[in-house]
């Protein structure tokens, strides 16, 4: 499939195609016209064809589109087929509730390991997964090649486990150690951070709009 | 303070606005042009100064920005000062690394209680939350008037928690039960819905766009 440079806010809508997609096939739904699509989803039926048009013709002109097919090419851009796997480092709070989640083989991701510094998690199973000591994170990523690591350690750690992380091979980081994480040294390791803080703030202000 | 209609792109970058802030002020910077925030923060002069034009003038030509009283604007706009309180349903993992987390409090909402089914965890404390049975969600909600409640029960409690919830007078939910909400029978309450799949999405093409 040709790879495209695909817009930022092209790239943040198609998760959420992925999701009505879903839906769309429980409720035993087939093929959809952009018209509808669109409605459901709160955008313009142009809107959708030009993203779309990004990545090809998904749609043929007056029949909608197939929606398992639509689902499986949106999912093919998106890397849900390449079959990486992740491992989760930080065996705390988060990272359970992480390990925990459905959405990684959902999404194509499969976890296989959590990682953490604490002798007394070290050793046990958590969501079926094996928490290994920290110090062991270059020889298992040596051996593993893990794509993403998904990081949930104590702020202060952030930045030195996420280099060793790259250092070690990984390609892909999932921030949620509530810091801008940065890898200037490591151009090719892909850096997501994730601030709920600013979630929590679009509530806020979604909550004061409503108000008199 | 004026409250415009101002489009939902815009109150999404405000967040990240108050993040340059905080770490500014952290540096001991006072002031700040458009063009050196712009650049520290990928946008262009002219859209910082368009984003901050929806809300009036924050800045004065030639003499940037005042760090600190343009984190007040931002923050008056978002509602930080509105003094927003807080509880949270569902002890399990992801409640408890959510209470754990400073950002409530940095962003001017108070974290006041916890709410669980598990007779294990009602009556404990968790990050200095009290956890109090979910049957006593009416009648807390009634006395103590939270704005917000954030969700982190089981998809299948989710909506009937939610209804409760508005029905109580919440007035926004964060959603984290990862299952699109509405609640339609309650268009005075704003719902915010959590997908963190959607992210590892944009990981996962943040990943492979960067592959050979």
């Amino acid at each position: 499939m040709k790879r495209l440079k695909v817009s930022n806010n092209v790239i943040r809508r198609l998760p959420r195609y992925l999701r009505k997609l879903d839906e769309l096939t429980e409720s035993g739904i087939s093929r959809i016209s952009s018209f509808e699509l669109g409605h459901q989803l709160g955008l313009t039926p142009s809107q959708i064809r030009q993203d779309f048009s990004c990545f090809g013709e998904f749609g043929q002109q007056g029949y909608g589109y197939n929606v398992k097919f639509l689902y499986g090419k949106i999912g093919e851009v998106l890397g849900t087929e390449d079959g990486f796997r992740a491992v989760i480092v930080g065996a705390g709070n988060l990272g359970r509730a992480l390990a925990a989640s459905h959405m990684f083989e959902r999404r194509g991701v499969e976890r296989i390991a959590m990682f953490d510094v604490n002798p007394d998690v070290i050793g046990t199973t958590v969501s079926d997964l094996p928490v290994l000591d920290v110090s062991e994170l270059e020889s298992f990523c040596g051996k593993e090649k893990p794509e993403i690591a998904v990081l949930t350690v104590p702020k202060e750690a952030a930045e030195s486990v996420a280099k060793r992380l790259a250092k070690a091979g990984v390609r892909g980081i999932w921030n949620f150690a509530n810091m801008e994480l940065k890898l200037e040294d490591y151009p090719d390791v892909y850096v997501l951070n994730v601030h709920l803080g600013d979630s929590l703030m679009v509530l806020n202000y979604g909550i004061r709009s409503r108000m008199k």
